[in-house]
């Protein structure tokens, strides 16, 4: 199956997980009826906006960062992570990313699940 | 966890599955103690290089294309794609890639595994 780049839905999200300012994700696929996952999107943050600090339980979570400068507390540590850089957040352990430079930060972001 | 940019390791593939030149395969995290994943990497194709038509059981290839263009066998069907298009194979389906531009075809792959 082809997903055409006008095909993708996008959705804005205020405040994700308690974060600053809003965040866009543009789904490159539908997951509901993907194997193992629910979510394969491009994020978007825009300066100084943010994803707060949250768990992943039965799931991982993958962040590769394609564009853009943020920290992310990688479950209790601070790190900056830039372009080329990835974060791996399963087994109950937990994140936050914010975009702390000019441009916007931009990441490709898959959550594989482990029960279905 | 965090990966940095210069932790990911980077392999060439000749004729990745029977295809014409080479494959630059850098793989964002190394999979082999991951949940329900065999790949997350990023994959270019040079011009007139590609990865030769073959099969995905019981595990389910994403490929999202950052930047170029190319043509996609989508399971017999031929369908040209670009930045922006996503393909996705699983259950069985076959698929192969070929860049067809000027320019270096890039994507993300995922390939998520319905057993393990």
């Amino acid at each position: 199956m082809v997903i055409k780049k006008n095909e993708r839905k996008t959705e804005i999200k205020e405040k994700m997980r308690d974060g600053e300012g809003s965040v866009r994700i543009t789904h490159f696929v539908d997951t509901e009826n993907e194997n193992h996952t629910r979510m394969l999107a491009e994020i978007t943050l825009n300066k100084g906006c943010s994803i707060g600090y949250h768990q992943h339980v039965n799931e991982t979570e993958y962040f590769f960062i394609s564009s853009g400068a943020g920290i992310v507390n990688d479950n209790g540590k601070e790190v900056e992570v830039s372009a080329g850089d990835s974060v791996v957040t399963g087994n109950a352990s937990w994140h936050s990313i914010k975009n702390t430079g000019d441009e916007p930060l931009v990441l490709t972001a898959v959550i594989i699940t482990y029960d279905e």
